[in-house]
C-alpha cells in the first residue's frame, strides 16, 4: 500500500520568537548609546520591540534543507519607519552525501565567523552581541555560498547543544569554507569581488563535559556605501578598503558551569576624528562570557557575566564610526517554560565612538536592561 | 502512556482577512479625502487593498498567549511604494493566574482608547473608524506595557460577543492600565516620558439583551517629528505637546437592534490656519452608529447608520492637520457564507482638513463605497 | 454524525519557492543590465536573491479561492535595502456558480496579457521573461477586478498542465475581461481611468498533443511619476501617456517537444534620446522558445532555446526608458527531485537601453547565468 502523499503542514515547520524590551531603569547616562546593539537605548528610548521572528524550515528531502526568517521589526534605509518585514535568512542546503556530512549552502545566511555571531538570539546569555566580533558583520549574514562539513556524529552533537538548553551555536559544520558578497546582509554589493571566509571548530566530550574550540578568519574588499558617508568626510577615491579578521574561540558548554570566549584580530575601515578620513586601520578586541545553568524542574535559571572589549571600526555605519569599547555585564536569563523567557542584566560600560558628525564622543555610565522573550 | 508531543501546527494558528475596496462611484467631489481613512478616496483613486493581513495566535501555554498580526498592505515613511509587509500587533500576554483574569501584555498592541479603535476592522460595520476617537492613535496601535482585568466568565462573554456575529471590541479587559511610548505604531518614541492610558468597560446581560458602558482616558506629551513638519511651520521649540483625552462608550449589541456610541474631549497638537503654528489646542467629538442584525440561514445582513463630528487635530499628520468633520454613513454588510462579506455604504460628508500647505481647505459631497473582504 | 470542523491548517495552505543567482561567470561585457529582468547582472553583481516567495492560499468555500503571496526579495521605491517583504499577488476569486466557471478576481495580480507573463517563475525556463511582452507590466500585475470563464473540463486540463510539469501558465480562463488601475504593481493610481483588458485562450487537445493559440489585448493611459523622472527630461504637461498593446500567443507543450511563441505591438511612452522628451512611440516584438523534456524517473531535463527581440520603451523605468534588445539564450533546467531545480543558461545579448542620464548606450555580450531553486 503506497503511503498517502504528505500533507503541506507535515513537509515543512514554521516557528519564532519575539523579543520586547527595556533599557532604561538606572541609566545614568543617557547619551550612551550602541546602534548596531539596540536603537532603543539611551535618550528618547521606550518599550521597543528588537526582533520579531517568524521561520519557516524544513528537511524537504534527504539532501535538501531549508530556512527562510523574515523579521518584523527592521527598518529599511532611508525610512523612519519601525516594523518592516526584511530577511534576515532565506538559504537551502544542498546535501552531496545521503547524510549531508558535506552540504552547501546558498542564499542569504549567517556568516561562519564567530561562535557568538552564529547563536541565535533566541539562545544568546547577553541581550546583545560583543562589539569585537559582532562589528565584522552587520547582522552577521551575508549573500553567498558555503560549503559546510560535519561528521553524522557531530552534527548530532551540534544539535543536541541547542536543544538541550547548553546554548550551542547550531550546526555550521566543524569545517565551514565559503564566498560571499562582503557587503554584509540585506545590502546590494558594490564590487566584483567576493570575500572569502573559513571555519574550524569541533565540539569535544571529555567526560562529563563538552568543550568546543575553534577558530576562523575572512578576508576582502568592503565598500563603503555613498548613503553611509557624512558629507564633508575624506575617503579613499574608489570608497574601498581592506576588510580582513581572524578569530580563535573557547566554549566549554555550561554542565552546570560554562565559559565561552573568543578574541579577533584584523584590519578594515575606521574613522579618524584627527585627520576627518575613513582609513583602513588595525583592529582587535574580545570577550569572556562565563555561566552557570541551575534548573528547578521545568524550570531553567542561567546566571551570566560577561566582559568585552573592542578597538576598531564599525565598517558598516556611518563614516566606518571609530570605537573604544570596554564593558562589562551581570545579568541573569529565567525561563519559567520553555515558550517564555525573562533576562535582566546590568550594563557597566565605556564607549567612544565618533564619526564626521559626532568626532569628540567619549560616553560612560551605566543601565539595567530587561527583555521579555516569547518563543513559539 | 505519554502523549505525544504537539506538533507544531497544534500549538498556535494561522489566520488572515483581505479587503479590496473601490471608492469612486457616485462621488460629487474629488477633493474630498481622508488621510487616515482610506487613501484611495477622490482623484486619480482607484482599486486598492486596504488591508492584506496574517495573524500568527496561539495560546503556547496556559500563562502564555501570544499575538502576530503583520499587514502587507502597508506603505513605509519616505517611499511610495505599496504593499510592504509591516506589523500592526506583536505582543503576548503573561497571566498572572492560571485563569489569565490577570494579564501583563508587551509589545505592540491596540490601547485601550474607545470600543471602536479596539474593534477589528474585520468585524466592524462603517469601513473607517470615526475621525472623532480614531484621531487619537494612528493605527490604534502604540509600544508598551499593560495590564488587564477580567473574570473568566466575563472573558467567556467577551469572546462570544466577536464569535456570535455581534461585533464586539474582542478582550480588552474589564480594567486594562498601561504605559506606551506616545507616537503611536511603528514609529520611534521621540521623548523620555510615556504615556498612560486607563479603561474600565463591563458587558452587562439585561434580560436578552447584552449592553457594555465604559470609560477611557489617555495622557502624555506627543512630539512631532520633523518628518511630519512643513517647512515653513511654526511649532514650539521642543516640538512636544500636550495630548490629553477622555472618552465615555455606550453599545447595545445587535440582538438584533443595536447602538454603538462614543464621545471624547481633549487637548493636543493642531495646527492654526490663522497663524500657521501648531498649537495645543481642545478638540472634541463622537459618533452614535445603529444597526440591525438579519439572518437567513447561514447568511447575515446588517444595514447601519453612522453619524459623527469631529473638532481638532490629529497628531499623527502633516503639522497636524486640523479638522472639522460632519459625516453621515447609510450602508450595510452582507455575509453570504463565513469566509466573505461585502460592504456598500453611502457617505454624506463635510470636511475642513488644513494644514501649512493647505491653509484653506473645506470639502463637501457625497460618495458610494464598496468593500469586499475575505476572511480566512 | 457531524462532521469535526476543519482545522486551520486543513482550510488552506502554505508554500513557497527561492530563487538564488549568480550571473558573473563567462561574462564579456560588465555594462550589459537589464533591469526589469535581474538587477544582480554585469559590473558591481555578486550572488543575489531573485525570489523569495511564501504563498497562502485555498479554497475556503466552493465559491471562494484565495491567494497571498509576499516576496521578500523586493526593494522599496527610495530605499537601497534588500530583502524587504512586499506583495506580488492579494486577490480572492467569488465562483459566479458552483463550478466557478465563472469567476470574478478582485485585488492585486497578474494582469492577463502574455502567456509568459501569466506563467510563473517558479515554472519558467528562461530566467528571465522576454523584454517584448514583460515590458508592458512592472511585476506583471496590478490592482483592479477580472472576470474569467472556463469550462470545469478546461479547467483542469490548465491545472493538469502546471501539475505534470508542462509549464502551462496557470488558470487564467479561457476568456479574460477586466479593469485595472494601469500603474502596474505596487504602485499608487494616478489618474481617474482605469486600464481594460481581454485575452481569449485555448488549450487544445491533438492526439498526443497540447497546444494552446491565444490572443490578448488591453489599453488605457499611463502616468509617469514623478520619482520615475530624471531632472531635466521633457515629458507631456500632465506626464500621461497613451498606453496599449496587443499579442498573440502560441504554444505547443513539451510532450516532449515544445514550442512557446508570442508577438505583439503597440504604443505607450519611450524616451527619444534626440530630443530629450518621452514621446508616445510604437512598440513591437517577441520571442520563439523551443524546449524539450527528458524524464528519468523521478529526474527530469528541460533544454531550451529561446530567441527574442524588442523595440520600445519600458514605462515603468527611468524616464520610460527605450529598448533595442536582441538576445538569444540557450540552456537547461534540472530537476533531480521535486522540491530542488537548477538552471545553467548561456545568454548572447544586443542591448540598447537609452535615457536621459544615459542617453547613448548600446552594449552587447555574453554571460553564464546560474540559477538554483528550491519550491517548498
Amino acid at each position: 500500500v503506497a503511503a498517502a502523499p504528505k500533507k503541506w503542514f507535515e513537509t515543512f515547520a514554521i516557528r519564532g520568537y519575539v523579543q520586547a524590551r527595556y533599557n532604561r531603569l538606572l541609566e545614568t547616562n543617557p547619551d550612551l548609546a550602541c546602534e548596531q546593539c539596540d536603537r532603543s537605548w539611551g535618550r528618547d528610548g521606550g518599550v521597543s520591540l528588537r526582533r520579531v521572528r517568524i521561520i519557516l524550515f524544513g528537511q524537504l528531502h534527504e539532501r535538501l534543507y531549508f530556512y527562510i526568517q523574515p523579521d518584523f521589526a527592521s527598518t529599511v534605509n532611508g525610512s523612519a519607519s519601525l516594523h518592516v518585514g526584511q530577511l534576515r535568512d532565506a538559504y537551502f542546503d544542498v546535501g552531496l552525501d545521503k547524510a549531508s556530512t558535506f552540504r552547501v549552502r546558498l542564499g542569504q545566511s549567517k556568516i561562519p565567523y564567530g561562535f557568538e555571531n552564529m547563536q541565535s538570539s533566541q539562545n544568546r546569555l547577553p541581550l546583545d552581541r560583543n562589539d569585537a566580533l559582532n562589528s565584522a558583520l552587520s547582522n552577521e549574514r551575508d549573500l553567498g555560498a558555503f560549503l559546510y562539513w560535519a561528521p553524522l556524529r557531530v552534527r548530532k552533537r551540534f544539535s543536541y547543544l541547542v536543544r538541550e538548553g547548553l546554548k550551542g551555536s547550531g550546526d555550521y559544520g566543524v569545517l565551514g569554507v565559503g564566498v560571499f558578497n562582503g557587503q554584509t546582509a540585506n545590502r546590494p554589493e558594490l564590487n566584483n569581488q567576493q570575500h572569502v571566509v573559513a571555519r574550524f571548530s569541533y565540539p569535544l566530550v571529555l567526560g562529563r563535559q563538552i568543550i568546543e574550540p575553534g577558530v576562523q578568519a575572512y578576508s576582502g574588499n568592503y565598500v563603503m556605501a555613498t548613503d553611509q558617508l557624512s558629507t564633508g568626510v575624506k575617503h579613499s577615491p574608489d570608497r574601498s578598503y581592506l576588510d580582513q579578521r581572524a578569530a580563535a574561540t573557547f566554549v566549554l558548554y555550561p554542565q552546570p558551569f560554562g565559559i565561552q570566549t573568543e578574541y579577533n584580530i584584523g584590519r578594515g575601515p575606521e574613522f579618524n576624528p584627527r585627520t576627518n578620513t575613513i582609513e583602513t586601520q588595525r583592529l582587535h578586541g574580545g570577550y569572556v562570557l562565563l555561566n552557570y545553568r541551575l534548573r528547578f524542574g521545568p524550570q531553567q535559571l542561567y546566571p551570566f557575566l560577561r566582559v568585552h572589549y573592542y578597538e576598531g571600526g564599525k565598517k558598516h555605519e556611518r563614516d566606518a564610526r571609530s570605537y573604544s569599547v570596554r564593558e562589562a555585564e551581570l545579568g541573569a536569563e529565567w525561563q519559567p517554560f520553555t515558550a517564555f523567557e525573562l533576562v535582566a542584566m546590568y550594563t557597566l560600560t565605556s564607549r567612544r565612538f565618533e564619526d564626521f558628525q559626532k568626532p569628540d564622543n567619549q560616553q560612560q555610565g551605566g543601565l539595567l536592561r530587561l527583555q521579555a522573550q516569547l518563543n513559539f
